[in-house]
């Protein structure tokens, strides 16, 4: 019996506890998992920073701490936590993003929109053409725009992909620099951000670049809400320049009510829906890792103390 | 010389006759292509059942009839119609109808009508499950349907494929008959209907059938509109046992502009264009069957006229 200590938020318990029972069952673990096992009893704890306990020193016989957040800064720090801490890398986010993005590239590509607007009675043809004729960019190509340029390229579409640095995904037109970036605009009916947000990203999308772009393009932002300039996009929505936007991220958020994105016609606002740690596989992934210590396996996504992350 | 007699209707010539010109140049047949030969002296018959051209008795040397559509259930049983008859599968109907159907795969997975129909300013969180979880099931796995499933399958949806008589296609779960056919109706979250319309696919969908698919599921009908019973969906609508439908084809095209479908709020018409034969790829199709009969070669895509498909 491997007994396992759950450490967060009490409300995250109703999600995370039969995920990660399923979990366990699924790679044939035995495992009392609970919220309030005796600490000196405890072989593992699955961890969100933000729980009450910040003090392990009573886990005398825990082998390791699974976090249930990318992020571990708050607390890899903690003097008391001497034992090894794995931060979560959870597939089900990436997967949850290239679904939104591939089905929002269709969605702007088919232009559905139009459709779902004339629900009228008039047969109106309409056709678009087919994906080899419609040029997709994704300006940042990391772990998650390389999953989307090619999930997007599989379905034939011919993607261009920028990053400030040069780098290669198989099936995709790399591009980089500045050069590489007007280049990746010019030809951009769908473009879609992706970058992380830095001072050299911050406002990428500005009147300079929309005005690059071929008009009556798309834009679809599951990135960081101020990769955009939103004067400079609102203003491209009503000169035609961009036709419609699809935008999940915001400088701030929840999107204030009285925002114009939100009564936009040519916008659709989805509120931070992209990407999201799912309970099923983040679970899937602490119970391939108690497996892997259980087995004497390194564990995955292990934490360097030294370098923070 | 060979003479090729288009049979179209007449405003199809301004697209088709240039495409066909180029496709007979490019597989280095001499043809004289017209739509006013003398119809003893035709050799092959470019079709559109919807052309005015019903009686082939007068056609006494014709080789082969070559249909521009994928249905041929209009012209099937037209006892006339004695020699060959193929139908037409195209690169770009295909490609068209496995973007269209993705497309709204995707939508109604990923929920995309409920943000559309929520721009009001609330910061309303709706996640929905990833494409692992929720199962697609195809009826009917002929070109178009498998080309779809595979389309769909590789997205990370787990697809059900269904055929009277049993097929395998790689990454697809094939069932076949009527036990196999309630099978995969159980599991269809989103079924997607791309069966011939024979006597035995006629209203295939319908009361009993809608009430063995799991509560809340999608409609998706790029096939054949009599595939339904259309007063057994509206009811499934009605009482939330089909959550949505989006249906492109009908008993009646256009759909009669009072038809119940247009103003229902769960179901989306599109004017059958997801699956549209494209000129310049279609034209390859059968310049590539003339030529095949030509050299004696058997014709691609040839229908069975027994089985009416």
């Amino acid at each position: 019996m491997i007994n396992v200590q759950f450490a967060a938020r009490p409300e995250r318990w109703d999600s995370y506890g039969p995920a990660l029972t399923k979990a366990f069952e699924a790679a044939d673990l035995t495992v009392d998992l609970r919220q309030d096992h005796a600490p000196e009893e405890v072989d593992y704890i699955v961890y969100a920073p933000n729980s009450d306990l910040q003090d392990f020193t009573p886990y005398t016989r825990c082998k390791a701490v699974l976090n249930l957040w990318a992020g571990v800064e708050a607390i890899v720090g903690n003097k008391t936590l001497t034992m090894p801490l794995a931060r979560m890398v959870d597939f089900g986010l990436t997967q949850g993003m290239v679904e939104w993005v591939t089905g929002h590239v269709l969605r702007h590509h088919l232009d559905i929109d139009y459709n779902l607007e004339r629900q009228n009675g008039v047969w109106d043809k309409h056709l678009p053409p087919l994906s080899r004729d419609r040029p997709v960019t994704i300006l940042g190509i990391g772990e998650l725009g390389s999953a989307c340029a090619q999930a997007v390229a599989g379905l034939g579409f011919p993607v261009t992909g920028w990053s400030r640095s040069p780098k290669e995904v198989a099936g995709i037109t790399c591009l980089s620099g500045e050069k590489g970036l007007r280049q990746a605009l010019e030809t951009a009916q769908i473009l879609v951000l992706l970058l992380p947000l830095t001072k050299g990203t911050e406002n990428i999308l500005n009147a300079d670049s929309l005005a690059r772009m071929p008009k009556g393009a798309y834009i679809i932002n599951p990135g960081r809400g101020p990769l955009i300039d939103d004067t400079a996009l609102l203003a491209a929505l009503d000169q035609g320049q961009i036709a419609r936007a699809t935008l999940d991220v915001f400088r701030e958020e929840p999107l204030p009510s009285d925002h114009p994105y939100w009564s936009h016609p040519q916008v659709t606002v989805t509120p931070h829906i992209a990407a999201e740690t799912r309970p099923d596989t983040a679970a899937e992934v602490i119970a391939d890792n108690i497996d892997r210590s259980e087995r004497g396996a390194r564990l995955r996504y292990l934490v360097d103390r030294n370098a923070g992350y």
